[in-house]
């Protein structure tokens, strides 16, 4: 392939069958997603610079695609224009946009492309669809779980079957700093330490903790966190915090909530599940699955970030799922996409307006169908274009046919053929796929 | 609205309701366009700079939005990528890209957002999706025809039945210049003039005509693609041409095809009809509504000009379907978007997870459902909400309920309650919906 025709670094062209297969996703997730009353919002590709500028952190700021400025003002060289690097800032937008016009609570999903100018490679993409859930403007933890129960539903409608959510809490980790002594200003740093012990050691977690200064208490907060008896531990050591103990409280309700509809330890309380996000605010959740490194999704409450990012102060909860990675877990369909259902040769052009009807005959019983549209007037080429189509039948009209009033059908897999009067083609096809009753 | 949060001039947020409506116009597309073989393709939003550059004429070129480099590279105030600017160019790509990867002939739609920096106005948008299909690598009529019918069966599948399609050929346009002594080098701005001949008096383009130099011969075809028996008098001055005939009879060979599957006077041969897009080659098509100005759609044979984009030399038919367009004409929906089918009103937080169980059991029986995830206690107010959401039931759970092992069921039209076992509450809903048999 010369490299001059690939589409640009870190984007990708889909062809048929993989455009299908991710249409096919998309429409599972869009239907969980509406049985749960979320509905879709579309945003544009590109937002004004300075709605995304500073939403990312400088890291995030320096992935942005930036739009020139147009016409006289393009010789400038600056951008007024980027594309957008999440679904999340063009959310809180739209919230500030339509304010009391969204209904209230505001249960919305998205799917569609974001754009980051990261490095590529392996699963990692500049142009890649990322798939959003949020309520906003509920304070309820039933808000939370119907998001955790939605995504759940949409990640066994794409087969994935075999994963475990990880619950904790914002409150539950700031009372765990407490209960072990860790000051409030080394807290986050501490946090984003204790996250790797789902990669690390415990004694390599233990190590760094004592590096950043942090005393044996740390250590014990390490061994609490990954003994067998861990929540016995955790749940003893949080007594004293009352808002540590008002956040498991919370915790609890909402698994009582979402435990009853999933199956048997689908969810688990986790106290050492951290989430990188510094925005979330309640509870938290992580979707992991046995030999896949990261997490399928998650998600967690942010009752503030919409104000901060520009849209109006309210509360919120909302997931993501890793749609990407998902698709790519599950590799090709296995099947083979079918191109056609019914192939229609063309022996002799004098007979090119019959074959013509003969394929419109085919599609009005419901099937795909299209003529031969190559210079070969031979029918075993033409057969073997039928068979690279996937085709079912081979619809056949030479001079015999023509003499018979008939057209022949093949069948493509046992090599049969039937003659068949042309006003009842649509019916025997339609039989045939067995489309039709009886 | 606070203009700051609008969306950048010239593109829209799309909400639930009008989000759905293009969805359900694009997946009766896809249909339609499956149906007759076609398949989908998706390339990324943007392309390497040099890709488009150059493609689209002088005037185009400025339309481009430019993509700024990154990293180091920013400062340098230049572009490296480009927002696709329509769905040929990338056809071309993928063609060249692919190779003998594709089937051949490679019978492709794309439906997709395009972007344009033009000055935004009423219908005209700076991202606004474009509806194309096209068939590449094969020179047979009956490619043209699928082109023709697959479009044609679109736009009555979009609901849209009073139009005609406006059928001509490059051939017979270049016969006719020629039959009427228009010199070679003036012929493309004549045929630019006898373009106008849809909306401009046939004396206003005769002396348009006259003004670029043509003699009265000009005025003699005007005259002759104006008068009622065009046809005859078209026919006949073309007959000393041989290519001219030769295109007569290929445009007589097409409209045999499309004839006896299109509705009677659907397509009409119109020698008047010149499209602006300087690349066809063949026959040329138009779709044309009453009432409507301009075209729902159009298209043509253009055997060049995969080639000229930089894709390999190869013979292509396609058209376009002004989706946009369409749209804007059919306006919103009548009957207004249904949010929920079952709203499960929370009376007493103690019993949340009843109330949660509920609305899952609505969902098994594939209704839309949700809790009410407001702050009222008021049985009142969460009707209000049931009401809005356009729930056709509203499950009520309340102590009374509680003590009765029952949960009342709501018809939000009628006011009737019905107690039902939580037991039985899928399989009641269910029933009510229409959605089982019996």
């Amino acid at each position: 392939m010369p490299t001059q025709f690939d589409p640009p670094s870190g984007t990708r062209d889909f062809l048929a069958e993989e455009f299908e297969r991710r249409e096919r996703a998309f429409a599972a997730i869009r239907s969980v997603f509406g049985g749960y009353g979320f509905e879709p919002l579309q945003t544009p590709a590109f937002e004004r610079l300075d709605v995304l500028m500073g939403k990312y952190g400088d890291e995030g700021d320096k992935l942005i695609f930036k739009i020139m400025r147009r016409g006289e003002h393009e010789a400038s060289g600056e951008a007024d224009l980027a594309l957008r690097y999440d679904l999340t800032v063009p959310l809180a937008r739209v919230a500030a946009a339509y304010g009391s016009r969204l209904p209230s609570p505001y249960k919305r999903y998205a799917i569609g492309p974001v754009w980051r100018a990261d490095r590529p490679g392996k699963g990692r993409y500049r142009e890649f669809v990322q798939c959003d859930l949020d309520t906003l403007g509920s304070i309820s933890p039933i808000a939370d779980a119907e998001v955790i129960c939605a995504q759940h539903d949409a990640l066994v409608a794409l087969g994935v079957t075999d994963f475990t959510i990880l619950l904790n809490s914002r409150q539950v980790l700031a009372g765990l700093l407490d209960a072990y002594d860790i000051p409030e200003q080394t807290g986050p740093r501490a946090l984003i330490v204790l996250d790797k012990l789902d990669k690390l050691r415990p004694e390599a977690v233990a190590s760094e903790l004592r590096d950043m200064g942090l005393g044996d208490k740390a250590g014990e907060l390490v061994r609490a966190l990954t003994a067998d008896d861990s929540h016995e531990r955790i749940r003893l050591a949080l007594k004293p915090s009352e808002r540590a103990m008002a956040g498991l409280s919370a915790l609890d309700d909402l698994l009582a909530l979402v435990s009853a509809e999933l199956p048997p330890d689908r969810i688990v309380f986790t106290p050492r599940m951290v989430r990188g996000l510094s925005y979330y605010t309640g509870p938290i959740w992580e979707h992991v699955a046995p030999g896949i490194p990261g997490s399928l999704g998650g998600g967690g409450r942010y009752d503030h970030l919409i104000g901060q990012l520009g849209g109006p102060e309210m509360p919120a909860t909302g997931a993501s799922l890793g749609i990407e990675r998902i698709l790519m877990v599950q590799g090709p369909d296995v099947a083979p996409r079918r191109r056609l259902d019914v192939a229609v040769a063309v022996l002799d052009q004098r007979y090119a307006v019959q074959c013509y009807s003969f394929a419109a005959a085919s599609r009005a019983a419901g099937l795909r169908s299209s003529v031969y549209l190559g210079s070969s007037g031979k029918l075993g080429r033409q057969l073997r274009w039928a068979a690279d189509q996937g085709a079912r039948w081979c619809l056949i009209y030479g001079s015999a046919e023509q003499e018979a009033g008939t057209v022949t059908v093949r069948d493509m897999t046992s090599g049969e053929q039937t003659p068949v009067l042309p006003g009842n083609l649509t019916a025997y096809l339609a039989a045939a796929a067995g489309l039709t009753e009886g």
